[in-house]
């Protein structure tokens, strides 16, 4: 049974994209073309505190497809799903079609 | 007789959930489908002020499942038991069913 | 097929501006002469929020060709074309003919 | 003849409490069992200023039994008792029967 | 054909003033009377943003001969020519006759 | 001739106070019971200003007794007599008899 | 033609006073007896702005005979007469008779 997270501050739970090593039909991709470290925005916090006491809302929501950095996160396992945690402001895009 | 702890400024007192090494039938489970370092918090401090001087809230509350990160926290023994001490902006998230 | 990326925070992305090596008539120019690391502005975040929460927009728009710095940015792959992520405050300057 | 020290600023005065390696029956204790790094407050500071140029007070208050950290502090001799200062966002929390 | 550069936020362009190492009669000057890293602003930034988004303006304008630091500054080539970026602050002071 | 003097901005000047290492009598004190880093404040600064531009006073005056920390001040020879500077916010209390 | 320096911002130009090594009657002086690092202030900045843009004067001013930190400072050549530029929150107080 997989318990839920909900991230604090301007944390993001993201679940990332696996690309695929080969194509349908089975060729094998070489490394470089399919690097893209990229993600799927699971949940995100309510934001850090301005001075006012206000919330900044967090800059990705729910269902985003997200550029990540290299490096940094924290890697969460719940249940046997593996995702990682960023900083809202490390996240550096979101990624459309 | 074991003290009771009240956390000053913004730190949370938590005592760590240990996972079963086994199943309630006895299978050893392996040790990475075990690790989640998440915790139930004890008590938490009033907050740190901000600059009018009024306290900013914690972020979790005595109860709550948080999502521990895998460094920091101060160990703290009080009578048998064993707790830690986190600043509130380290505690990753809150677990729910 | 290539994604699209849009920056977040005051993240500029660039797609560099490769010199050429050699001049129309094939004569191979040293590698001093041509070493100007500069590159066109694809698209940029939406600034980061000032204290009233308003964004301060980004020095630099879609188009512009800039200076960028010897160190620094992130190396971004969409489709097979190569960019990099910088931030704002990061570029050095922009070239005009 | 011992001095009497007022901390400056926001510092904390402390006399480590030296739990006791040995019951009133004589039998040793284990070392882990009597590790609980805590102090009496015996003098406290003013306080640091804020911007409007008000002191902020210090969150503990003489006679408290406080959780000191593992590391940090300047120790100070006053006639021949030994004490700890600490700056007050150092001090962990408060300790009550 | 060289590039116009126009530096971002409080950055300073300039054209390092390269001191001659020997007299007109041809006599070798001893290098350490000819070391000052002087050099002419050639392009200054809109400066930085203050809180309220307006631009502090940069302390230097173009055509002012100006005293450099010894490390620092980032070196630009435009067309056949050599140029230096320094920020505002890094700039030691002006120099006059 | 010595000359005089004056801190600048929360700069504090202290002469050490040297505990005497043997008694009246001439018996050698153990170097551990006269440690006491501790030294008269001989002259302070104007102190550092505020946002406001408005000075904040140094915590101690002239004539104090102070307790200082084991590590930093800049020691200054006026005449044939040492003293140290240590920032205001350096020193860790006042003595009192 | 020695050219004149204008420090930037709350920088300030010192010629240090070389102490006499020996009296006048030309006995040696023991190096210890002589070491004071002061010097002459030349000329000052303006001083940085504040956050109303208003600038903050630097403390000291011409002709003060000012008392230098052991390291740091800008070596400065003008002329054949040899400066050193600090940072006005760098000079640590001012000397009179």
């Amino acid at each position: 049974m997989a318990k839920r997270l909900v991230p604090l501050l301007n944390r993001v739970l993201v679940e990332k994209i696996v690309p695929p090593s080969k194509t349908n039909a089975g060729i094998l991709l070489p490394e470089k073309s399919t690097k893209l470290n990229s993600g799927k925005v699971v949940a995100v916090g309510h934001g850090v505190r301005d001075k006012e006491g206000k919330f900044i809302p967090v800059t990705v929501k729910e269902g985003d497809t997200v550029l990540l950095p290299d490096y940094g996160g924290n890697e969460v396992k719940l249940g046997d799903k593996e995702y990682h945690l960023y900083r809202d402001e490390d996240i550096l895009g979101t990624l459309h079609d």
